[in-house]
């Protein structure tokens, strides 16, 4: 029943981030470390490289720079398979602060892209596979870039980049299952020497569901995160895409008792989910920008005026 | 854009009573049939049609029995265009405590029934149509129910029953979009005299994709809730599926209010929505019976044990 080619990817702790600065402690980086090697995940994101240059350590916690030495402590000493990787941003990182995959915990680095940044993205994943890592272009903000500028990119991708797969990135929450097979059918008409990913945010609670739709279409780089963590709506829960994968490789039993003990309580302190200002920047295809300042505001309930304030300001 | 046979339910009131017992307050009701009425939605499902002489009042809500003066009193006055319902059981209905429809406040009678039980459920409808109702049959806990036995039951509903749609209920929450897509199909090819619908469960935050999902292979009679309040995970989010529609019929407004000044507040009481145990009863196409139980103990996040348990359980 299972797809041996099908790696499961857990950002709990690199999409996590966005809502907390990246300022999770080592110990429960640690222990989630631990659960996704018992539970046999394939990758754990772990953070953002970013240049210390433009982020400032004194605001941000460790997994905005994910140096190896932070890595290094939270994975010594755990048996495990699961395989390491780190996000960049276009323009902020220092490419000189990655060294040789061969003398780092790093086995993966992820580059987040626009389609318009695309040219940078590839010379970027080039350079990291040239130093020894995997590598993937994650295409942000999917559902506002589907014209010929998405086709020009992938025949570029495909033809100069040394990726290993080129992700789907739905940031807005915007996908529906039929937008989402048009896509991966797209991505997977150009792209021949690499595998297709999905990442998925859940504003609409589709961030699951579109996930099954990707593997339908033969996305094989599936991301996900423990009790859907992530920023603003979150993303696809691991427990379910574990759930509906039925790969005996998988034991969902540490995922559980991760949730019990550590993402139940964490949830009283830092918010994320379904949530209806969030809902509402899914429906309309909008950054959850706005959704995410009025959650931090006294009119954070005040659905029906951020509804109308969204439907007003786009007119032209 | 939008189909004009789609019919959106909404089963606020009828399913989040499993929660409560049916004791919403008239004021409460009557908020949401006003609200329903603005938003342009065309059913409001209100509660069961029950016996007395199976369950007393002393112990239940009015919308467990949904007399018409409790109709009434949380209906007249406010102008609209939404159709009531009632849900009646099989075996739980005395037939006599059904006047004729042009008497009643009530348009609509949904039956809901098991595969076993579709005798007694084709009885039962063509009952309530003579006496002018419309009518449903609601084949629930069909993920456990795909044999042949249901095929009978098809084709005798097709060739006896006087219903103007027959409802796909995944009591479960079992179902994914391939699931869905095989059974609407099949539903569809059997059932040509009335229209599919589909009632969902949300336990895998499925309900409102595999709405879509059965919107796609032709169902047009759609059950959703407020907020995606029900039992245990609740069901299919009104708010979402109304977004989704796109229909110029429908406004989003008195809704995203009603979910603001109400169901927030009410959610803070009682519980539905994406918890873990009822997550694992989805997955492993169980009752959420169990899961319930394990919410009111003091055991209720110790949800590797819990799965462990359901594992064990099923064992011959």
């Amino acid at each position: 029943m299972f797809r041996e080619e099908i790696k499961v990817f857990d950002c709990t702790i690199r999409d996590g981030g966005l809502i907390n600065k990246h300022d999770f402690d080592h110990r429960l980086v640690r222990e989630v470390y631990k659960s996704l090697s018992a539970a046999g995940v394939d990758y754990m994101e772990i953070g953002y490289k970013n240049s210390k240059n433009l982020f400032s350590p004194s605001e941000y916690g460790a997994w905005k720079f994910c140096d190896d030495e932070d890595i290094k402590k939270v994975t010594e000493g755990i048996e495990s398979k699961t395989k390491i990787s780190v996000m960049v941003d276009v323009d902020r990182v220092d490419l000189d602060d990655v060294g040789a995959a061969k003398e780092s915990p790093v086995d993966m680095i992820r580059v987040a892209s626009y389609v318009k940044d695309i040219d940078k993205a590839i010379n970027m994943v080039n350079h990291f596979a040239d130093k020894g890592y995997e590598t993937t272009i994650n295409i942000m903000a999917i559902s506002r870039d589907q014209g010929v500028e998405l086709e020009e990119a992938l025949h570029q991708i495909e033809e100069e980049s040394k990726i290993n797969a080129l992700y789907i990135v739905d940031s807005f929450g915007a996908l529906y299952q039929e937008s989402t097979e048009r896509l991966v059918k797209l991505f997977r008409s150009i792209i021949k020497r690499a595998e297709i990913g999905f990442h998925g945010h859940n504003n609409q609670q589709l961030a699951f569901s579109n996930t099954i739709e990707a593997i339908i279409h033969d996305a094989n780089y599936l991301d996900s995160t423990i009790y859907g963590i992530g920023r603003a709506a979150g993303n696809c829960p691991l427990e379910l895409l574990i759930g509906f994968l039925k790969n005996p490789k998988f034991d969902l039993r540490p995922i559980l008792d991760l949730i019990s003990k550590e993402f139940i309580p964490l949830r009283e302190k830092i918010e994320w989910g379904y949530i209806i200002p969030y809902a509402i920047a899914g429906m309309m295809n909008e950054h959850p920008r706005a959704a995410m300042a009025l959650r931090n505001s006294d009119k954070k309930e005040d659905y029906r005026a951020f509804y109308e304030s969204l439907i007003n300001t786009d007119l032209e």
